[in-house]
Protein backbone atom coordinates (compact mmCIF):
# COMPACT_ATOMS: atom_id res chain seq x y z
CA UNK A 1 0.00 0.00 0.00
CA UNK A 2 3.05 2.08 0.81
CA UNK A 3 3.85 2.00 -2.93
CA UNK A 4 4.43 5.27 -5.29
CA UNK A 5 3.73 5.79 -8.89
CA UNK A 6 6.35 6.99 -11.05
CA UNK A 7 5.55 9.70 -13.61
CA UNK A 8 8.76 9.15 -15.62
CA UNK A 9 8.06 6.00 -16.33
CA UNK A 10 7.44 4.76 -19.65
CA UNK A 11 4.44 2.63 -17.94
CA UNK A 12 0.95 4.89 -18.08
CA UNK A 13 0.36 5.79 -14.35
CA UNK A 14 -3.05 4.10 -14.87
CA UNK A 15 -0.89 0.76 -15.64
CA UNK A 16 1.04 1.51 -12.59
CA UNK A 17 -1.55 2.03 -10.47
CA UNK A 18 -3.58 -1.10 -11.84
CA UNK A 19 -0.21 -3.07 -11.02
CA UNK A 20 -0.44 -2.28 -7.42
CA UNK A 21 -4.15 -2.60 -6.92
CA UNK A 22 -3.44 -5.92 -8.34
CA UNK A 23 -0.88 -6.93 -6.33
CA UNK A 24 -3.16 -6.16 -3.13
CA UNK A 25 -5.27 -8.48 -4.32
CA UNK A 26 -2.86 -11.53 -5.35
CA UNK A 27 -0.94 -10.85 -2.38
CA UNK A 28 -3.99 -11.04 -0.81
CA UNK A 29 -3.54 -7.70 1.57
CA UNK A 30 -7.07 -7.44 0.18
CA UNK A 31 -9.25 -10.50 0.40
CA UNK A 32 -12.50 -11.39 -1.49
CA UNK A 33 -15.07 -9.71 -0.37
CA UNK A 34 -13.67 -6.50 1.14
CA UNK A 35 -14.06 -3.17 0.42
CA UNK A 36 -11.62 -1.10 -1.46
CA UNK A 37 -10.73 2.47 -0.56
CA UNK A 38 -13.02 4.93 -2.76
CA UNK A 39 -11.93 6.93 -6.03
CA UNK A 40 -11.35 9.55 -4.15
CA UNK A 41 -8.97 8.02 -1.36
CA UNK A 42 -6.95 6.20 -4.42
CA UNK A 43 -6.62 9.35 -6.63
CA UNK A 44 -5.38 11.50 -3.15
CA UNK A 45 -3.35 8.49 -1.76
CA UNK A 46 -1.92 8.11 -5.00
CA UNK A 47 -1.37 11.60 -6.48
CA UNK A 48 -3.46 10.84 -9.55
CA UNK A 49 -6.09 12.19 -12.05
CA UNK A 50 -9.81 10.90 -11.41
CA UNK A 51 -9.61 9.15 -14.68
CA UNK A 52 -6.85 7.69 -13.88
CA UNK A 53 -8.29 5.87 -10.89
CA UNK A 54 -11.45 4.82 -13.01
CA UNK A 55 -9.38 3.75 -15.78
CA UNK A 56 -7.47 1.09 -13.16
CA UNK A 57 -10.56 0.10 -11.58
CA UNK A 58 -12.59 -0.34 -14.85
CA UNK A 59 -9.70 -2.98 -16.31
CA UNK A 60 -9.52 -4.82 -13.23
CA UNK A 61 -13.47 -5.01 -12.89
CA UNK A 62 -13.79 -6.54 -16.75
CA UNK A 63 -10.89 -9.19 -15.34
CA UNK A 64 -12.82 -10.06 -12.61
CA UNK A 65 -10.62 -8.90 -9.87
CA UNK A 66 -12.83 -6.21 -8.40
CA UNK A 67 -16.95 -5.99 -9.00
CA UNK A 68 -19.35 -2.60 -7.93
CA UNK A 69 -22.05 -2.45 -6.17
CA UNK A 70 -24.27 0.66 -7.09
CA UNK A 71 -23.96 2.87 -4.32
CA UNK A 72 -21.97 0.90 -2.09
CA UNK A 73 -18.21 0.81 -3.48
CA UNK A 74 -16.22 -1.23 -5.24
CA UNK A 75 -15.44 -4.99 -4.10
CA UNK A 76 -12.51 -7.64 -4.16
CA UNK A 77 -14.36 -10.15 -5.71
CA UNK A 78 -14.90 -13.51 -5.24
CA UNK A 79 -11.53 -16.43 -6.48
CA UNK A 80 -12.28 -17.60 -9.81
CA UNK A 81 -13.84 -20.88 -10.39
CA UNK A 82 -10.40 -23.21 -11.02
CA UNK A 83 -10.73 -25.47 -14.17
CA UNK A 84 -8.15 -27.67 -14.02
CA UNK A 85 -7.21 -29.31 -17.04
CA UNK A 86 -5.09 -32.11 -16.06
CA UNK A 87 -7.46 -34.31 -16.92
CA UNK A 88 -10.66 -35.43 -18.24
CA UNK A 89 -13.19 -33.25 -16.46
CA UNK A 90 -16.74 -32.10 -16.63
CA UNK A 91 -18.27 -29.02 -16.06
CA UNK A 92 -20.47 -29.90 -13.31
CA UNK A 93 -17.69 -31.86 -11.21
CA UNK A 94 -15.55 -28.62 -11.97
CA UNK A 95 -17.93 -26.52 -10.11
CA UNK A 96 -18.38 -29.00 -7.17
CA UNK A 97 -14.96 -29.38 -6.95
CA UNK A 98 -15.37 -25.10 -6.57
CA UNK A 99 -18.09 -25.56 -3.90
CA UNK A 100 -20.62 -24.11 -6.33
CA UNK A 101 -24.28 -25.85 -7.31
CA UNK A 102 -24.49 -26.87 -10.87
CA UNK A 103 -27.58 -25.91 -12.96
CA UNK A 104 -28.07 -25.84 -16.62
CA UNK A 105 -30.41 -24.48 -18.42
CA UNK A 106 -31.28 -25.82 -21.85
CA UNK A 107 -31.48 -23.23 -24.62
CA UNK A 108 -32.42 -25.84 -27.37
CA UNK A 109 -32.35 -29.26 -28.75
CA UNK A 110 -32.54 -29.99 -32.57
CA UNK A 111 -31.75 -32.35 -35.10
CA UNK A 112 -29.67 -31.00 -37.78
CA UNK A 113 -27.44 -31.95 -40.81
CA UNK A 114 -23.95 -31.59 -39.33
CA UNK A 115 -22.00 -28.43 -40.93
CA UNK A 116 -19.06 -29.26 -42.72
CA UNK A 117 -16.33 -28.30 -39.72
CA UNK A 118 -18.31 -30.16 -37.20
CA UNK A 119 -18.84 -32.98 -39.82
CA UNK A 120 -15.30 -33.45 -39.67
CA UNK A 121 -14.56 -33.41 -36.19
CA UNK A 122 -17.44 -35.93 -35.73
CA UNK A 123 -15.59 -38.57 -38.85
CA UNK A 124 -19.21 -38.11 -40.30
CA UNK A 125 -20.42 -37.55 -44.02
CA UNK A 126 -21.62 -34.61 -45.24
CA UNK A 127 -25.41 -35.90 -44.96
CA UNK A 128 -25.31 -37.45 -41.50
CA UNK A 129 -27.35 -35.52 -39.16
CA UNK A 130 -26.31 -34.82 -35.57
CA UNK A 131 -28.23 -33.21 -32.24
CA UNK A 132 -27.54 -29.81 -31.85
CA UNK A 133 -28.02 -29.06 -27.62
CA UNK A 134 -27.50 -25.68 -26.56
CA UNK A 135 -27.26 -24.79 -22.83
CA UNK A 136 -26.42 -21.93 -20.42
CA UNK A 137 -24.52 -24.11 -17.65
CA UNK A 138 -24.96 -21.62 -14.04
CA UNK A 139 -23.08 -22.32 -10.99
CA UNK A 140 -26.19 -21.77 -8.88
CA UNK A 141 -28.01 -18.95 -10.32
CA UNK A 142 -25.09 -17.44 -12.33
CA UNK A 143 -24.84 -18.02 -15.76
CA UNK A 144 -20.78 -19.17 -16.21
CA UNK A 145 -21.12 -20.60 -20.22
CA UNK A 146 -22.90 -20.84 -23.02
CA UNK A 147 -22.18 -24.30 -24.46
CA UNK A 148 -23.37 -25.76 -27.98
CA UNK A 149 -22.89 -29.87 -27.82
CA UNK A 150 -23.11 -31.64 -31.62
CA UNK A 151 -23.97 -35.60 -31.00
CA UNK A 152 -23.79 -37.76 -34.04
CA UNK A 153 -27.40 -39.23 -34.09
CA UNK A 154 -26.50 -42.26 -35.61
CA UNK A 155 -24.66 -43.28 -32.05
CA UNK A 156 -27.94 -41.32 -30.09
CA UNK A 157 -30.99 -42.09 -31.97
CA UNK A 158 -33.03 -39.96 -29.81
CA UNK A 159 -32.52 -37.67 -26.74
CA UNK A 160 -35.08 -35.75 -25.15
CA UNK A 161 -34.72 -32.37 -23.37
CA UNK A 162 -36.48 -33.84 -20.10
CA UNK A 163 -33.53 -36.74 -20.66
CA UNK A 164 -31.32 -33.97 -19.60
CA UNK A 165 -32.98 -32.28 -16.53
CA UNK A 166 -30.79 -32.80 -13.32
CA UNK A 167 -28.19 -35.55 -14.81
CA UNK A 168 -25.28 -34.41 -16.69
CA UNK A 169 -24.97 -35.44 -20.45
CA UNK A 170 -21.99 -37.84 -20.43
CA UNK A 171 -23.80 -39.87 -17.23
CA UNK A 172 -27.19 -39.86 -19.65
CA UNK A 173 -25.08 -41.24 -22.56
CA UNK A 174 -23.39 -43.45 -20.53
CA UNK A 175 -26.71 -44.95 -19.19
CA UNK A 176 -28.82 -44.93 -22.01
CA UNK A 177 -26.85 -44.95 -24.82
CA UNK A 178 -24.04 -47.13 -23.61
CA UNK A 179 -21.23 -44.40 -24.62
CA UNK A 180 -18.65 -44.17 -22.17
CA UNK A 181 -16.58 -40.90 -22.39
CA UNK A 182 -13.21 -41.66 -21.43
CA UNK A 183 -11.02 -38.53 -23.15
CA UNK A 184 -11.10 -35.36 -25.04
CA UNK A 185 -8.83 -33.00 -26.98
CA UNK A 186 -9.73 -29.09 -26.29
CA UNK A 187 -8.28 -25.93 -27.75
CA UNK A 188 -8.85 -22.94 -26.96
CA UNK A 189 -8.72 -19.42 -27.28
CA UNK A 190 -9.24 -16.33 -25.66
CA UNK A 191 -11.98 -13.77 -27.70
CA UNK A 192 -14.91 -11.14 -26.64
CA UNK A 193 -18.20 -11.76 -25.21
CA UNK A 194 -20.34 -10.42 -27.75
CA UNK A 195 -24.01 -8.79 -27.45
CA UNK A 196 -25.63 -12.15 -28.18
CA UNK A 197 -23.52 -14.08 -25.57
CA UNK A 198 -24.13 -10.90 -23.23
CA UNK A 199 -27.43 -11.62 -23.10
CA UNK A 200 -27.17 -14.68 -21.69
CA UNK A 201 -24.41 -14.39 -19.85
CA UNK A 202 -24.82 -11.42 -18.32
CA UNK A 203 -22.17 -9.70 -18.86
CA UNK A 204 -20.99 -6.57 -20.71
CA UNK A 205 -19.99 -7.09 -24.15
CA UNK A 206 -16.50 -7.11 -24.79
CA UNK A 207 -15.81 -8.57 -21.53
CA UNK A 208 -13.22 -11.42 -22.01
CA UNK A 209 -14.09 -14.63 -22.57
CA UNK A 210 -12.54 -18.13 -23.20
CA UNK A 211 -13.88 -19.87 -26.66
CA UNK A 212 -13.29 -23.71 -25.75
CA UNK A 213 -13.49 -26.39 -28.49
CA UNK A 214 -14.11 -29.97 -26.91
CA UNK A 215 -13.95 -33.23 -29.16
CA UNK A 216 -15.08 -35.88 -27.14
CA UNK A 217 -14.20 -39.87 -27.61
CA UNK A 218 -15.46 -42.92 -26.35
CA UNK A 219 -13.64 -45.98 -24.69
CA UNK A 220 -13.04 -47.25 -28.34
CA UNK A 221 -11.57 -43.81 -29.18
CA UNK A 222 -14.37 -43.00 -31.95
CA UNK A 223 -15.39 -39.26 -31.61
CA UNK A 224 -18.64 -38.75 -29.47
CA UNK A 225 -19.63 -35.06 -28.98
CA UNK A 226 -18.03 -31.86 -30.45
CA UNK A 227 -18.84 -28.90 -27.98
CA UNK A 228 -18.22 -25.47 -28.86
CA UNK A 229 -18.65 -22.98 -25.57
CA UNK A 230 -18.30 -19.42 -24.73
CA UNK A 231 -16.48 -19.34 -21.22
CA UNK A 232 -16.60 -15.93 -19.07
CA UNK A 233 -13.17 -14.77 -18.47
CA UNK A 234 -13.96 -12.50 -15.77
CA UNK A 235 -15.47 -15.74 -13.41
CA UNK A 236 -12.62 -18.94 -15.00
CA UNK A 237 -9.29 -19.50 -15.13
CA UNK A 238 -7.87 -22.77 -16.12
CA UNK A 239 -4.36 -24.46 -14.76
CA UNK A 240 -2.37 -27.37 -15.83
CA UNK A 241 0.44 -29.20 -14.89
CA UNK A 242 3.49 -29.64 -17.65
CA UNK A 243 5.88 -32.47 -17.35
CA UNK B 1 -21.84 -20.35 -49.40
CA UNK B 2 -25.45 -21.23 -50.42
CA UNK B 3 -26.99 -20.70 -46.37
CA UNK B 4 -29.46 -17.93 -45.92
CA UNK B 5 -29.88 -16.18 -42.83
CA UNK B 6 -33.23 -16.34 -40.61
CA UNK B 7 -34.57 -12.70 -39.90
CA UNK B 8 -37.17 -13.95 -37.49
CA UNK B 9 -34.49 -15.98 -35.20
CA UNK B 10 -33.63 -15.05 -31.82
CA UNK B 11 -30.04 -14.69 -33.33
CA UNK B 12 -29.08 -11.95 -34.65
CA UNK B 13 -28.06 -11.26 -38.46
CA UNK B 14 -24.43 -10.10 -37.82
CA UNK B 15 -24.29 -13.40 -35.58
CA UNK B 16 -25.89 -15.86 -38.13
CA UNK B 17 -23.05 -14.00 -40.95
CA UNK B 18 -20.56 -14.36 -38.67
CA UNK B 19 -21.07 -17.68 -38.10
CA UNK B 20 -21.65 -18.67 -41.43
CA UNK B 21 -18.37 -16.83 -42.58
CA UNK B 22 -16.15 -19.04 -39.93
CA UNK B 23 -18.05 -22.10 -41.01
CA UNK B 24 -16.08 -21.01 -44.80
CA UNK B 25 -12.83 -20.42 -42.94
CA UNK B 26 -13.19 -23.72 -40.65
CA UNK B 27 -14.20 -26.18 -42.76
CA UNK B 28 -11.98 -25.07 -45.70
CA UNK B 29 -14.12 -23.59 -48.48
CA UNK B 30 -11.58 -20.39 -47.85
CA UNK B 31 -8.36 -20.82 -47.46
CA UNK B 32 -5.47 -18.87 -45.57
CA UNK B 33 -4.54 -15.91 -48.10
CA UNK B 34 -7.53 -16.33 -50.07
CA UNK B 35 -9.77 -12.53 -50.39
CA UNK B 36 -13.23 -13.21 -49.30
CA UNK B 37 -15.86 -11.27 -51.04
CA UNK B 38 -16.39 -7.61 -50.18
CA UNK B 39 -19.10 -5.43 -48.29
CA UNK B 40 -20.78 -5.07 -51.12
CA UNK B 41 -21.21 -8.67 -52.63
CA UNK B 42 -22.08 -9.75 -49.19
CA UNK B 43 -24.17 -7.51 -48.61
CA UNK B 44 -26.49 -8.37 -51.45
CA UNK B 45 -25.66 -12.16 -51.47
CA UNK B 46 -27.14 -12.19 -47.96
CA UNK B 47 -29.81 -9.34 -48.17
CA UNK B 48 -28.57 -7.43 -45.40
CA UNK B 49 -27.66 -3.93 -44.33
CA UNK B 50 -23.84 -2.63 -44.61
CA UNK B 51 -23.95 -2.52 -40.84
CA UNK B 52 -24.68 -6.22 -40.44
CA UNK B 53 -21.97 -6.96 -42.74
CA UNK B 54 -19.23 -4.86 -40.97
CA UNK B 55 -20.07 -6.37 -37.86
CA UNK B 56 -19.44 -9.51 -38.51
CA UNK B 57 -16.28 -9.43 -40.07
CA UNK B 58 -15.15 -6.63 -37.88
CA UNK B 59 -15.15 -9.50 -35.03
CA UNK B 60 -13.90 -12.02 -37.47
CA UNK B 61 -10.75 -9.60 -37.38
CA UNK B 62 -10.70 -9.14 -34.20
CA UNK B 63 -9.90 -13.30 -33.42
CA UNK B 64 -7.93 -13.39 -35.76
CA UNK B 65 -9.81 -15.26 -38.67
CA UNK B 66 -9.90 -12.36 -40.89
CA UNK B 67 -7.35 -9.53 -42.10
CA UNK B 68 -7.94 -6.50 -43.89
CA UNK B 69 -5.47 -4.72 -46.28
CA UNK B 70 -5.98 -1.31 -46.96
CA UNK B 71 -7.45 -0.76 -50.48
CA UNK B 72 -7.12 -4.57 -51.26
CA UNK B 73 -9.52 -6.15 -49.40
CA UNK B 74 -10.13 -8.70 -46.87
CA UNK B 75 -8.18 -11.77 -46.74
CA UNK B 76 -8.12 -15.30 -44.63
CA UNK B 77 -5.53 -15.06 -41.94
CA UNK B 78 -2.43 -17.87 -42.20
CA UNK B 79 -3.55 -20.16 -39.32
CA UNK B 80 -2.95 -19.50 -35.61
CA UNK B 81 0.38 -20.42 -33.85
CA UNK B 82 -0.71 -23.35 -32.15
CA UNK B 83 0.36 -24.02 -28.46
CA UNK B 84 0.64 -27.82 -27.07
CA UNK B 85 -0.16 -27.70 -23.38
CA UNK B 86 0.69 -31.55 -23.44
CA UNK B 87 3.83 -31.11 -21.84
CA UNK B 88 6.25 -28.58 -21.05
CA UNK B 89 7.48 -26.04 -24.02
CA UNK B 90 9.33 -23.54 -24.40
CA UNK B 91 7.88 -20.74 -26.98
CA UNK B 92 11.11 -20.74 -28.93
CA UNK B 93 10.60 -24.71 -29.71
CA UNK B 94 6.47 -23.39 -29.90
CA UNK B 95 7.57 -20.94 -32.77
CA UNK B 96 9.67 -23.85 -34.64
CA UNK B 97 7.70 -26.64 -34.54
CA UNK B 98 4.87 -23.97 -36.06
CA UNK B 99 7.70 -23.02 -38.98
CA UNK B 100 8.29 -19.92 -37.44
CA UNK B 101 11.43 -18.01 -36.44
CA UNK B 102 11.75 -16.83 -32.69
CA UNK B 103 13.50 -13.53 -32.15
CA UNK B 104 13.43 -11.92 -29.10
CA UNK B 105 13.64 -8.17 -28.10
CA UNK B 106 14.95 -7.33 -24.52
CA UNK B 107 12.94 -4.57 -23.05
CA UNK B 108 14.80 -4.40 -19.60
CA UNK B 109 16.82 -6.28 -17.16
CA UNK B 110 16.97 -5.68 -13.45
CA UNK B 111 17.61 -6.49 -10.20
CA UNK B 112 14.52 -5.71 -7.94
CA UNK B 113 13.10 -6.69 -4.25
CA UNK B 114 10.55 -9.61 -4.91
CA UNK B 115 6.85 -8.29 -4.84
CA UNK B 116 5.03 -10.65 -1.95
CA UNK B 117 2.94 -12.94 -4.62
CA UNK B 118 5.62 -13.01 -6.43
CA UNK B 119 7.84 -14.15 -3.31
CA UNK B 120 5.28 -16.35 -2.90
CA UNK B 121 5.30 -18.30 -6.07
CA UNK B 122 9.22 -18.40 -5.63
CA UNK B 123 8.54 -19.22 -1.86
CA UNK B 124 11.28 -16.25 -1.27
CA UNK B 125 11.58 -14.17 2.22
CA UNK B 126 10.02 -10.96 1.83
CA UNK B 127 13.45 -8.82 1.44
CA UNK B 128 14.72 -11.57 -1.03
CA UNK B 129 15.55 -10.27 -4.51
CA UNK B 130 14.51 -11.31 -7.97
CA UNK B 131 16.20 -10.52 -11.51
CA UNK B 132 13.19 -9.48 -13.85
CA UNK B 133 13.37 -9.92 -17.33
CA UNK B 134 10.78 -8.10 -19.73
CA UNK B 135 10.96 -9.39 -23.43
CA UNK B 136 8.97 -9.47 -26.13
CA UNK B 137 8.82 -12.39 -28.35
CA UNK B 138 8.30 -11.88 -31.96
CA UNK B 139 7.59 -14.57 -34.68
CA UNK B 140 10.38 -12.94 -37.19
CA UNK B 141 9.44 -9.22 -36.91
CA UNK B 142 5.92 -10.19 -35.51
CA UNK B 143 5.45 -9.56 -32.11
CA UNK B 144 3.38 -12.15 -30.20
CA UNK B 145 3.81 -11.84 -27.03
CA UNK B 146 5.24 -9.57 -24.01
CA UNK B 147 6.65 -11.93 -20.71
CA UNK B 148 8.14 -10.46 -17.35
CA UNK B 149 10.14 -13.27 -16.31
CA UNK B 150 11.77 -13.44 -12.65
CA UNK B 151 14.37 -15.12 -11.19
CA UNK B 152 15.42 -15.66 -7.80
CA UNK B 153 18.81 -13.69 -7.18
CA UNK B 154 19.77 -16.38 -4.82
CA UNK B 155 20.22 -19.01 -7.44
CA UNK B 156 21.19 -16.87 -10.53
CA UNK B 157 23.77 -14.72 -9.26
CA UNK B 158 24.29 -12.79 -12.22
CA UNK B 159 23.01 -12.13 -15.56
CA UNK B 160 23.56 -9.60 -18.28
CA UNK B 161 21.71 -8.87 -21.53
CA UNK B 162 24.06 -10.24 -23.51
CA UNK B 163 23.73 -13.60 -22.05
CA UNK B 164 20.35 -13.75 -23.89
CA UNK B 165 20.40 -12.69 -27.07
CA UNK B 166 20.17 -15.61 -29.45
CA UNK B 167 19.72 -18.21 -26.79
CA UNK B 168 17.19 -19.45 -24.53
CA UNK B 169 16.86 -18.39 -21.01
CA UNK B 170 16.37 -21.71 -20.02
CA UNK B 171 19.65 -22.92 -22.30
CA UNK B 172 21.17 -20.23 -20.16
CA UNK B 173 19.73 -21.09 -17.01
CA UNK B 174 21.18 -24.76 -17.45
CA UNK B 175 24.69 -23.99 -19.47
CA UNK B 176 25.73 -20.76 -16.70
CA UNK B 177 24.16 -21.79 -13.67
CA UNK B 178 23.21 -25.80 -13.90
CA UNK B 179 19.50 -25.28 -13.36
CA UNK B 180 17.37 -27.49 -15.58
CA UNK B 181 13.90 -26.64 -15.81
CA UNK B 182 12.43 -29.97 -16.04
CA UNK B 183 8.58 -29.05 -14.94
CA UNK B 184 5.90 -26.02 -14.56
CA UNK B 185 2.53 -25.37 -13.23
CA UNK B 186 0.69 -22.62 -16.06
CA UNK B 187 -2.67 -20.69 -14.67
CA UNK B 188 -4.22 -18.89 -18.02
CA UNK B 189 -7.07 -16.65 -18.23
CA UNK B 190 -8.47 -14.58 -21.07
CA UNK B 191 -7.87 -10.85 -20.64
CA UNK B 192 -7.93 -7.84 -23.24
CA UNK B 193 -5.16 -6.14 -24.87
CA UNK B 194 -4.34 -2.52 -22.89
CA UNK B 195 -3.08 0.29 -24.35
CA UNK B 196 -0.02 0.02 -22.86
CA UNK B 197 0.73 -4.06 -24.10
CA UNK B 198 -1.00 -3.14 -27.24
CA UNK B 199 2.03 -0.71 -28.31
CA UNK B 200 4.18 -3.56 -27.95
CA UNK B 201 2.25 -6.49 -29.25
CA UNK B 202 1.09 -3.69 -32.51
CA UNK B 203 -2.52 -4.86 -32.35
CA UNK B 204 -5.79 -2.32 -31.61
CA UNK B 205 -6.78 -2.05 -27.25
CA UNK B 206 -9.23 -4.08 -26.44
CA UNK B 207 -8.59 -7.19 -28.60
CA UNK B 208 -8.83 -10.51 -26.57
CA UNK B 209 -5.58 -11.66 -25.11
CA UNK B 210 -4.86 -14.69 -23.27
CA UNK B 211 -2.99 -13.62 -19.46
CA UNK B 212 -0.59 -16.86 -18.99
CA UNK B 213 1.02 -17.11 -15.51
CA UNK B 214 4.41 -19.64 -15.69
CA UNK B 215 5.97 -21.13 -12.60
CA UNK B 216 8.78 -23.57 -13.38
CA UNK B 217 10.55 -25.50 -11.55
CA UNK B 218 14.01 -27.74 -11.31
CA UNK B 219 14.96 -31.06 -11.07
CA UNK B 220 14.64 -30.90 -7.50
CA UNK B 221 11.10 -29.64 -8.23
CA UNK B 222 12.35 -25.91 -6.59
CA UNK B 223 10.82 -23.09 -8.16
CA UNK B 224 13.12 -21.21 -10.01
CA UNK B 225 10.69 -19.02 -12.60
CA UNK B 226 7.89 -17.25 -12.09
CA UNK B 227 6.99 -15.38 -15.57
CA UNK B 228 3.83 -13.41 -16.63
CA UNK B 229 2.98 -13.36 -20.20
CA UNK B 230 0.40 -11.27 -22.19
CA UNK B 231 -0.10 -13.35 -25.66
CA UNK B 232 -1.65 -12.15 -28.77
CA UNK B 233 -5.67 -14.16 -29.17
CA UNK B 234 -5.87 -13.26 -32.68
CA UNK B 235 -2.44 -14.80 -33.37
CA UNK B 236 -2.41 -18.11 -30.88
CA UNK B 237 -4.72 -20.98 -29.74
CA UNK B 238 -3.32 -23.74 -27.20
CA UNK B 239 -4.90 -26.99 -27.43
CA UNK B 240 -4.36 -29.82 -25.06
CA UNK B 241 -5.58 -33.94 -24.62
CA UNK B 242 -7.56 -34.59 -21.30
CA UNK B 243 -7.25 -38.24 -20.31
Amino acid sequence: MGKSLNPGSVIPLYHQLKEILKENIESGVWKPGDRIPSENELRKQYDVSRNTVIKALEELVQEGLLRREQGRGTFVSSPKISHSLTGFYSFSNVLKANGLEPRDVILGLEKRTAKPSIARHLKLTGSQEVWVLKRLRCAGEEPIMLETSHLPQHRVSRIEQADLENRSLYDYLEQKHGILVTRAKEIFEPVLIRDYESRYLRVPEGYPALLLDRIAYDSQGRPVEFCRSIVRGDRCRFYTELL
